[in-house]
């Protein structure tokens, strides 16, 4: 694929790893569900699309599952592409639907009996967002989006800046008892243990941190680290034990909130000894770890500095806390802080406005075919489409559902919202491929 | 504003030409009817361009004209903007339109009253193009968009592609008897006269070329310059005395016919002084050229230069001609001999199949509230949308029109189908604006 879609001076190429499984493809002509990769490794996205795999019969669907631009193997500039700004300038939620724009042309031209496939995108997250963009910047391309747990209106202007971590406090609260009381607490415990060194060491020890805590930057880091952790178990709080970000057990915040069940009366070391109970359930659930390495907070299927990158430039949502509608310590969202640490880590600044410009914000009612799934639990349901905004533009709530759960494999556990979920989806889809055939895209371009 | 849109590591700015006329201008909310700047000089456009002045009452319309960037005064970087290919690489249609919505929601959010204005977009020609694609890609910012005589289908796989040239010569063949057949007899003639030193001279005097014929090569450009000059002629073949790409009478090609009505029995002398006289109705209707000049075919209110290069690059159109059907020398579409010539000019190559990817091909019928108009006299009907894809996608048709006569200032000489043409348009922007009062657009991203 080409570099760089949108100027021609730099007439590079590079490989896009993409996966397809076609058994149950109807050729000629069934159609293609596409799975619009996010920021990391395709592989691993296509084994947590269990949804897909398990629609593909029925619909007589191929299934490809296509790797973002600077994730996984697809690298533009192979090794070199992560090695200054220069190399990461083609790094862009632009650049990379137009790669999935002209992945899907080839597809169509060179796979016989594809051509006139109706393709229909679906992805969760960042993904879900791309998924979404793709139908309204691309409706040539793909029939119809499914868009799950998608933050597409998690931009500045959009929704308030508290609400993510608002959600993430529900589900901690309700969870188990006074679970959010504590962990609201917990950061001023973790204040005065660490202002001697041996408390210092005492909370190293509990953590089992791989690295001893040292400096007050250290516990500004490991405070991070923390929150980090509370936010990831809210987004996979699934109702079945997985293994998405880490392996977890079932519920994961339940089994979390046990160890921080305290009444008013608890010590700052006991509450901490609660923590770090909770915090391992969530970094060492298999009992594999010897210690806990703050700088790993999820899989490393994910590329954290790709989408710090991306955040620093096109992605900016801006997140704050209060720590009264929200556990967390007050925090302003301060953009202008934020742009100066992307300057000195990238080089670049980020652009507030632009994702609304070019993604249309809340005036998206002129597109159609997208569906808007959102799960209860999830906090980034803060920034995702909760409700109709026309006839083919379709919220779809999961009460119980985390982080786009409805994409996972089914499962005894899974709660009726889920598979109410996944059966309209499926209904859509089929809609959509009725629609598509009854006037046929001519592809030809 | 931003030279380069769609990365991050240029973060270098410039400055847009943008003209205002507000004096009708109903705040607040009152509709803002954009002309989306093509390749050329805003002032020039904005002058050429009567029909938004004439609605401009009646509408309660604030006018605003932009100017496409690298044409006229909007040069990102100024005198260097067209040194190399370096410099020429922000120079696309969708760095242009990203230039129209910022320059839009900038309008919104720093001018009072303009917040829930409704913008609708008008350009004609690539302009055109440019319209109905702003609409299609940024329908959050635009709630519809005339596209006059746009060739949205003149590119590869979408036309044939001597169409084109077919619709020059039938204006010729049905404004005076033969005029056609001569036309097509005289590159026959051209070649004769010019196999001589001698007729070289008297073709060069005949003609009054400023630079006399001397070469094979300059026999070449010669004809391709006349072949330029009809098919200007058929683009502004206007039904009264107007000065677009050159001032010229009414109904200019009968004009130009009457000096081609010669029966079969014509020498090629004879022939080729009425092909001069021919021509001098389109490079000295005024009479002040004391010599004509083959580097200037039309107005230097065109950026021509820019325009190679955009053709070089994204706007792949492919023509043909076989001299049947058309009254000029056979030429094949030669993708490979054109990517090559570009690729000596600029040091770059054209993408064939990019803008139909890009901008939907034939695949467009998602979009809404896009009116295509077009001229039955104008060559470039060939690539433009000449039938109703949809309730909201219209096609105007003007029997009796050249190139965006509808954009043009009424004139007691227009054709009925001209002011039909201009009343239905106008009908539709009030329905887009108010479908867009009625549901106003929460333009706050």
């Amino acid at each position: 694929l080409i570099i760089d879609h949108f100027g021609f001076l730099e007439d590079g190429t590079f490989k896009q790893r993409y996966l397809v499984a076609d058994k149950h493809w109807q050729q000629p002509g069934g159609p293609i569900l596409l799975y619009v990769g996010n920021e990391g490794d395709i592989t691993w996205f296509c084994n947590n699309t269990g949804f897909m795999w398990e629609i593909a019969e029925e619909l007589g669907a191929m299934l490809v599952f296509a790797e973002h631009r600077y994730y996984g193997e697809s690298l533009p500039f192979g090794q070199d592409s992560y090695s200054d700004s220069k190399h990461l300038n083609y790094l862009t939620s632009e650049q990379a639907l137009a790669d999935f724009a002209v992945l899907i042309q080839n597809l169509k031209n060179t796979q016989p009996g594809a051509q006139h496939s109706p393709v229909i995108a679906i992805g969760g997250s960042y993904g879900g967002m791309l998924s979404a963009w793709f139908r309204m910047k691309y409706p040539n391309v793909v029939v119809g989006a499914l868009a799950a747990s998608a933050p597409i209106w998690q931009f500045p202007g959009m929704v308030p800046c508290g609400d993510f971590y608002k959600i993430v406090t529900q589900d901690f609260a309700r969870s188990g008892y006074n679970c959010d009381t504590n962990i609201r607490k917990s950061w001023k415990a973790i204040n005065n243990v660490s202002s001697t060194a041996s408390g210092l060491q005492w909370l190293s020890e509990q953590f089992s941190l791989c690295t001893p805590l040292k400096t007050k930057n250290g516990i500004i880091s490991f405070k991070g680290w923390l929150q980090e952790t509370w936010v990831n178990l809210a987004m996979v709080d699934y109702p079945y034990e997985a293994n998405f970000l880490q392996p977890l057990p079932r519920w994961p915040v339940q089994v979390v909130c046990k160890y921080l069940g305290f009444n008013s009366t608890v010590s700052d070391y006991q509450l901490l000894h609660g923590v770090s109970q909770a915090a391992k359930v969530y970094y060492n659930y298999t009992g594999s770890s010897s210690c806990l390495n703050m700088s790993e907070s999820a899989t490393s299927s994910l590329g954290w500095l790709g989408w710090t990158y991306q955040a620093c430039t096109e992605m900016v949502m801006p997140m704050c806390t209060n720590g009264v509608q929200d556990m967390f310590e007050p925090e302003e969202w301060n953009f202008q802080v934020f742009s100066d640490e992307c300057s000195a880590m990238f080089g670049v600044r980020p652009r507030a406005d632009w994702a609304g410009t070019v993604y249309g914000g809340k005036d998206i009612s002129s597109h159609s075919n997208i569906i808007f799934s959102n799960g209860g639990l999830d906090p980034w349901l803060a920034g995702g489409v909760t409700y109709n905004i026309t006839d083919s533009l379709i919220s779809i709530m999961i009460p119980e559902g985390a982080h786009h759960l409805d994409l996972r494999y089914s499962n005894d556990h899974d709660p009726p919202s889920v598979r109410a979920a996944r059966a309209l989806e499926v209904k859509y889809f089929q809609q959509w491929i009725r629609q598509a055939t009854k006037t046929p895209q001519t592809s030809k371009t």
